[in-house]
């Protein structure tokens, strides 16, 4: 072993995030329950939420084994991949599935609790809300951390590889857990939209709108469903979504500048791969403090509210900046300003992003605005400007994006835009980090998140357990603020799915050559000249599988690509679609069959919703799922590695801009509706109010199913293509 | 002049066209145009349509003039551009511009007499509305090889260089004339959809909703400017998009011919420019037998009136493969065999595209049956549905394009996948030819569009006029096919865009090699190697510019592509609600203040709505149309060949899928609405149709404005490039 001291700054900050995840959530769980009603309402949610998690996790399950199974297979029968990539690929589902069960029990435990601490303060209330999200947050950036400490250990003593060789081996073979995060993701992100849309739509149809019952009342059947839901799609998908991009952005840097600095060497090597690490750890430390910065006073403003979840994530932002400088230079890295500023451009990237979705989504500002406006004339002027805002809405995070891409690489290389071999694979590594940038302070990001179901569900409680209404008011305003926070916290997902789905592209070619090696080939053949496939540069391979835009086969792997996202969506939609049919349909049964909901006299069966949504949704996200996995890899075997190229380009590109246009479409029309409730334009009730709430169902899987899922489609697919460069450059049929 | 006998074969078709136009031209002219009224309505839609064309063309010809007078400035000022670029641009525009006239003209004219011919037999209302169609499709197909034919006499003419790069010369000249049809196309597409969809919209919405009139109802006030409509987008817009993908296909081919063969030069050379413009003029020749083919017998049903129109096109088909099999051959062309299958495949995939569209779109099959089924849990689920469906939509129509690609490419140099420069260009060249293939049928599969609004608007003469019941159940029967047909010829002409658009951007190329031999640039180095511009090839300038999936500028490139296709769509859809809007408060406005409309006794004032559509039109289609303009500019001067190719792939990547998305989300929106109208869940007037009408609403500007839009965006931003690769090569900041 010859892992230095600093090193182990990483598993010390995965361990601090842990201590204070648990220190959190005992805090949390010491908080008085409320009311024996309210405890009853919490367990129904709890219960409901639990039992779709032990579902999930059984289906899940069944489809690690068998994936396990065929890397085993690729790796021990055939040869043509990394014999560690079967037991990295299970640990990095179980981390995030093990982070993704803290989450849901700390948010279902949190949710009367908050409702409780809100009725006596609104600043007790956002402390708790804010501090169990908190639980969430640090769960997954310490699970992700410790996960990457502990493989960077054990591969460290087991590879034979020696001199600059050895970290590019460890790397990619790091890199390959990510397949597990980003599967268990999409199947917590789709089956976990799929159910709380589900569930969302089924009680809005049936219980507001035919049977004209408020929302969360107890009366309706679906109500529990729909509480879980937000647990369940809100809490475990996006915590899932983001432990995937976090250690994807990381492991993903760590091994493009093991690359980048393989013919170097020693101290210099290490130490690239150690920084997006180390940045990350630091990232843990001063995301902890902003933690403890967030409290507010009672009778808050909106403003307010947000001002202090805003100073939060601000102080840790501005640390953290200052930190890099520091660490890039104490761990005496020759371009350590350069990089520094290709951090700062990826967390200046993620403010843009996220100001920009607010100002899309949110109903303080003109566009949503006009959206509830376009409510006058009916429901189809609210479905297409809802549909036009969205598409303009794409402009400035893209433009953002290719700023950023183009400012990190540059800062990175010194400036050189001649794409030379070695400022291609320094401008690439300052991508990568340009991404742990953006993901550095995910322990406080992800907790102003995961607190906003929790706030929602703090709501329902009061509702359904009849509290004041003052409390009830006091949990509005901060699943008010939810919404906004969680609006800003899909454009960040969004951005960096976005780069690091282009680090991983890059750490694809690295991926290829460690392939070629794995089945023996040690020289390329390009042009006459012949390359060593260990000294073979970025440029070489590019050259060697002709990935330019004239090789047709990397213009259908666009072209499917593009296809594939639509596709995906669209399958999410329907499944949604036919989810909440089943929904509508059992709550419209309860209603008929059960004497007395309606007078509060009957007991609705709550259970069984949630299990009609569990079910409908561990169906329904089977499919597309698996299309996400195999797709990538019939890609790989019908047209190499140029087309793999392609299909990874394709899907990111206009999977990028499709999700940041559902997303914000979704947004907008949800507080369109909240703007008209308000009482422009007629208010509740008016035809109005009735036009923008269609917007609002649409919107639904918009915001919460396809969009959200489109992130880690592009992640997955990248991915699925790593962990298979092995087969892909062992055998193509083109 | 050393012109080959053969040659002449492609204006005399050209002429032969247009003689044929003319000729059915007469003959409807000849066909009386049925009562007072009758005529007079006509003449109230004609007036509107041709008050709506000269506001255009002033329009267009302000920004023709602009345009010109930059391109003179690079060219004559700057030097870096051909000096007949501003010319070849003026007639790209002109003759675009002719073909839209001729059949707005004939459109306008013959649906009166339509309904006339109607009233006598479904056949002869059938033959009328049909032949008048042709007219379009033959205009535009023989005015653009017309155009075609001048240009290639006028540069061998003129054109001093020799041997090889004389036509190498004359064909990349030629191809920009294709930005002044591109660039008349976009604002006929743009502004002929907002004019359509903001009349049809508004009158839809105060007409048929507030006021309870039925369709095409002479009090609403809006009518005579929602027939115009009909005209101005599914008429001109469809033609000068396909006159602009017809040319653009033959061009590109030509271009692509003469580069691939340009170190062979002679008549191997020649005959590879020649045989894409010949394709054309059989096509045409052979597209006339298939016009005269189309008749029908009286009370027909739907299936046998698709035959006939079916029969007329497979004819044609049929004998243009056999034919290409002859030309090729007969030209002496080598591989006459397998570049014969590239052109079959791009029929063929024209023809899985449409079939595939129809299964979508069409209420016979079971998606858009759902969609109506969906209507019972009101708007929203319609919604949500109908986006599902046309994601889903897309796979079919990629596939098949992908899956052309490849054949079109391997058919056409030997089945070679290995990429060397000979078999890129010589597959290449087999792409640009699939598209010509594709395309070759267009003077009938055009007729057959141009129909729809013809049969449209002949079905809203009758009712205006006051005609028997039966005339206007014949002339629905003749709608309804339209709305196939229209349905089909919007996937052909998407399908054509992609191909197009692949073989202009392989074109691309060879406008930087001219570019760089304009400004005096002889040789390039390419990694050590210095290699003349004049023997460089395809991987070459790949090599030299760099335009693999690594570089940021292309990946940059690619985002923005992608980006440009939603913001676009995003800009048309919201400029339709607008100009929409203006319509429903003058509507109203009329209503209130113009006594005794709804009762009959006053009479609406049309002229008022046509202008105000007219006006709303012209207003909004400026913006998004520049975009795609400068957009292309912008980049290429920013980050150079690398990231316009980026821009182009991104966009066709993303332009594709999203426009074929939209198109069939609308087409199936429009038929679930006409499937409920027929009877089913409750038929009109329930709430279900209600629910229907919303996505009808929805789907409006989705297929008829922003879908159709993006073909050309497409085309338009590989035009510009070709234009402005000369500034690029002179001139980039990265």
């Amino acid at each position: 072993m010859n892992v230095p001291l600093i090193f182990w700054l990483v598993p010390i900050a995965a361990i601090v995030a842990l201590v204070f995840a648990r220190y959190f959530f005992v805090q949390m769980k010491a908080q008085s329950e409320g009311t024996e009603r309210m405890k009853e309402i919490a367990s129904h949610v709890r219960k409901g939420a639990m039992a779709y998690l032990k579902q999930q996790y059984r289906v899940v399950t069944v489809v690690f084994i068998v994936l396990a199974a065929f890397f085993a297979l690729l790796a021990y029968g055939f040869g043509v991949q990394n014999p560690w990539v079967p037991f990295a690929f299970l640990t990095g589902g179980l981390f995030s599935g093990i982070a993704g069960f803290i989450g849901m029990k700390t948010a279902t435990y949190a949710s009367a609790r908050t409702a409780q601490a809100a009725s006596e303060s609104l600043n007790r209330g956002l402390r708790v809300a804010f501090r169990s999200g908190a639980v969430m947050g640090l769960a997954v950036v310490g699970l992700g951390l410790l996960d990457i400490s502990i493989w960077y250990l054990v591969l460290d003593y087991f590879e034979p590889a020696d001199g600059g060789q050895k970290l590019v081996v460890i790397t990619t073979t790091m890199l390959t857990f990510g397949m597990g995060a980003s599967t268990q993701a999409l199947f917590a992100r789709v089956g976990g939209g799929i159910y709380t849309k589900a569930a969302d739509v089924g009680a809005d149809l049936v219980g507001k709108v035919e049977a004209g019952i408020p929302e969360d009342d107890p009366r309706n059947p679906a109500t529990i469903a729909d509480n879980v839901g937000d647990n369940v799609g809100d809490v475990a998908g996006m915590g899932a979504d983001l432990y995937e991009s976090y250690c994807g952005s990381v492991l993903a840097t760590a091994a493009l500048g093991a690359a980048a600095f393989s013919s170097v060497g020693g101290t210099v090597q290490m130490n690239a791969v150690f920084a997006p690490m180390l940045i990350a750890a630091v990232g843990i430390l001063l995301s902890v403090i902003g933690i403890f910065l967030v409290r507010t006073k009672e009778g808050a403003t909106m403003k307010q509210l947000l001002g202090s979840l805003g100073m939060g994530v601000n102080v840790s932002s501005l640390l953290i900046a200052g930190a890099t400088f520091a660490i890039l230079f104490l761990l005496g890295i020759e371009n350590w300003l350069g990089l520094s500023f290709s951090v700062i451009t990826g967390l200046v990237a993620g403010i843009i992003i996220g100001q920009a979705t607010e100002y899309y989504t949110s109903h303080s500002y003109k566009p949503t605005q006009k959206v509830a406006q376009s409510g006058q004339t009916g429901p189809a002027t609210v479905i297409i400007s809802g549909l036009g805002l969205g598409m303009l809405s794409t402009a400035i995070p893209v433009i953002t994006i290719a700023a950023a891409i183009i400012f990190a690489y540059l800062f990175a290389n010194g400036f050189d835009m001649s794409i030379s071999a070695t400022s291609l694979s320094q401008g690439l590594y300052g991508i990568g980090i340009a991404a742990v940038g953006m993901l550095s302070t995910l322990g406080i990001t992800l907790a102003t998140d995961a607190y906003g179901p929790i706030a929602d569900n703090a709501g329902g409680n009061a509702e359904m357990s009849g509290l004041p209404k003052e409390v009830r008011r006091r949990t509005d305003a901060l699943d008010a603020l939810g919404n906004t926070t969680a609006a800003t916290g899909k454009g960040f997902a969004i951005g960096s799915a976005a780069l690091t789905a282009l680090a991983l592209m890059a750490s694809y070619i690295e991926e290829v050559k460690i392939g070629l090696l794995h089945i023996g080939q040690t020289a390329i053949d390009i042009a006459g000249r012949t390359v060593n496939v260990v000294d073979a540069t970025i440029p070489d391979f590019m050259e060697y599988y002709q990935v330019t835009l004239m090789n047709p086969k990397v213009l259908i792997g666009i072209f499917i690509g593009s296809m594939m996202a639509f596709v995906f969506c669209g399958l999410t939609m329907n499944a949604v679609g036919r989810a909440a049919q089943s929904m509508v349909e059992e709550v419209r049964r309860q209603f008929r069959e059960i004497k007395g909901i309606l007078t509060g006299e009957g007991t609705p069966d709550y259970a069984r919703c949630v299990e009609i949504s569990t079910k409908g949704a561990q169906k329904e996200m089977l499919f597309p799922s698996l299309l996400a996995i195999i797709v990538p890899i019939a890609v790989g075997v019908v047209f190499g590695v140029a087309g793999v190229l392609g299909l990874l380009v394709g899907g990111l590109g206009t999977g990028f801009v499709l999700a940041i246009f559902m997303a914000n479409s979704g947004g907008a029309w949800d507080n369109a509706k909240k703007y008209v409730e308000e009482g422009h334009y007629g208010g509740k009730g008016s035809d109005t109010h009735k036009a923008t709430v269609v917007g609002d169902t649409v919107g639904d899987p918009f915001k919460d199913t396809s969009g959200p899922s489109l992130n880690i489609l592009i992640k997955l697919m990248s991915m699925v293509s790593i962990v298979m460069a092995g087969l892909t450059v062992a055998f193509s049929v083109l």
